[in-house]
């Protein structure tokens, strides 16, 4: 009998099979709406009340690098990724529990910091941390966080939804996450090489980092836009679908059209590049536009809505309409500054954990 | 400045510094009726629902061993012990989430079996496995369930409630789990003295494992007691403090009588031990009652009730009254079997993580 690693079959293909597995004991209970899937699973409370919840788990050298990343900015981001997922369902956070397995060498005072940053996140978004657990770990630091939210059935926004016709909007910029993840990364590399070398810690290379502080504070204090909720809120919108832009434009677009049984066209012209992340990429000659589509962690949202609510929509400074939702024959296409169709679905994919 | 590891303070030390950096977040939401310091949190959805939360981290060679422990039953064992937190709030599971790191070189075989656990105990407790996520890990299997449960104001059970007075009682049987540990502990070692011998692995050895079925079977194989919860709904029975046995008897007790600011007494020829246990601990030359009293890992229910509901407990095969509630100032003592005094908290805590 031989075996394969996972690695073999990847994070999606690992998600596809578990799923299978799992399947039966969420059918036995009919309160479950969505369940693997979507940013949120959805628990029907009572008629009136939706909970909507999500869990990630973050681990060393995998998903952050403690010689880039300041403890209380990782605790603050391992808050807004989980409220970004809530948000995306149209609902507001209630509670989180948080578990960590910390190294027994790991100096109180950096455990203290991560959970200073995770209760400042957590007052912003009116989030309460009820609980977790906590246990040694062998080697790394790992934090999981799970998150539960509300919503009404009236207000809930899934990944699938959305119509052929329907404008495809995106919030904030894009970008950001991927030119600061590129500035840390350099920064490291100076650093070590210096410490090769044995020489002092340079302080000028910081200086060149200071130009950027906003690419850099997209990397590593992105905001779950619960400002957009609240104003899906009160100008009574209900996105048709919506999703949160975690493994990249390219690839949420496609799993919101994959569920939607939809195609899409976006122009790449109208995507909103953070500027800042214009003169990063120029500065490594890297596309800034494939930074905006595959780069990921910009936790951005990304919805669609009727045409007839462009009004709505049109009056948020921070909203800015890409493209529209076409019919499913159709693909997933961007029509890129020089006016030729490209085929999204051949770009590369979100971040396998797994990848060999 | 110097730097304290979090080894020099322990699990409880730690998390007692985390619970006091989190508390702001906890105190803007009034919804959050209980944070940390119960076996789950308790968070009003509305007047007449609660919603009961937990979480639990498993880490390996902390947690479990994978050379004594099946993933199938490592995957229902990590469903049942949250879910015995659920239990001892006197709630039942609705869903859980669940998240696993894993080394990429890991057969897909391995964490299928895994969800084939997960998905078998759900299946058992009426619970739903509404998602997860998934990451590659650098060293080990981590796991990390969350679950929400639901109960109502009038019947929900916390650690504090307990009155001086009052009956202590505890299901099932105790110091299982330890001495399934045990035996499983000396398999191990005989195995990887073979290997260490290049001798073939001897299935006689198997043969004394089998004797120990029902111990091992403890251990590897907790079930929650949501029994226990449906009698006390048909018999209208609210316990007035509860909690789970997952520290051991001496230390779960410390923490109910702490939370309820009361001492106890109880009577240690009235623990209803295992028989197996004890053949076990004569064959390991070891204190029966000991395992039984900090062996932890039983995930028996104990819980206190008016003397008044005596009549009502009794009809219950599987559960013992153990001892009584006393005043805070008569401390936790127990009357061994040679009708001698010991100040139970004189033995030794629960495991504790970080212990160096």
């Amino acid at each position: 009998m031989s075996f394969k690693p996972v690695s073999g079959i990847g994070e999606f293909g690992l998600i596809d099979r578990l799923a299978k597995i799992i399947a039966p004991s969420a059918q036995q209970r009919p309160e479950l709406l969505e369940g693997i899937g979507d940013d949120c699973a959805v628990f029907q409370i009572s008629d009136s009340l939706l909970q909507v919840s999500t869990t990630d788990i973050l681990t060393e050298q995998v998903h952050f690098d403690l010689l880039t990343t300041p403890m209380h900015h990782l605790g603050s981001k391992a808050i807004s990724v989980n409220v970004s997922d809530i948000c995306a369902m149209n609902a507001l956070p209630d509670y989180a529990l948080i578990s960590i397995a910390v190294p027994p060498k790991m100096p109180v005072e950096m455990v203290e910091e991560l959970y200073r940053g995770i209760e400042h996140a957590s007052s912003l978004y009116g989030l309460a941390i009820a609980g977790g657990d906590t246990s040694s770990s062998p080697s790394g630091l790992f934090i999981s966080v799970s998150m539960a939210g509300r919503t009404t059935p009236e207000q809930l926004a899934l990944r699938k939804g959305a119509s052929p016709g329907d404008l495809i909007c995106v919030t904030g910029t894009l970008g950001g996450s991927c030119a600061g993840l590129h500035l840390l990364q350099r920064e490291k590399a100076t650093m070590i090489e210096q410490m090769r070398n044995n020489q002092p810690y340079n302080k000028e290379v910081m200086a060149e980092l200071q130009e950027y502080t906003e690419a850099i504070r997209c990397h590593l204090l992105p905001e779950a836009r619960i400002d957009i909720i609240d104003f899906f809120s009160i100008e009574q919108i209900v996105p048709t679908a919506m999703i949160d832009i975690s493994d990249g434009l390219a690839a949420d677009l496609g799993h919101l059209c994959r569920r939607s049984v939809v195609g899409a066209k976006i122009d790449e012209s109208k995507l909103p590049v953070l500027a800042e992340a214009r003169a990063v990429a120029e500065e490594f000659q890297q596309d800034v536009f494939d930074w905006a589509l595959t780069g990921g962690e910009d936790y951005q949202l990304l919805f669609t809505v009727p045409k007839s609510q462009y009004d709505l929509i049109a009056t948020h400074r921070d909203i800015t309409v890409i493209g529209e939702i076409t019919k499913k024959e159709e693909g997933l296409l961007l029509t890129d500054i020089f006016g030729m169709t490209i085929d999204m679905a051949e770009m590369k994919r979100g971040f396998d954990h797994f990848a060999e």
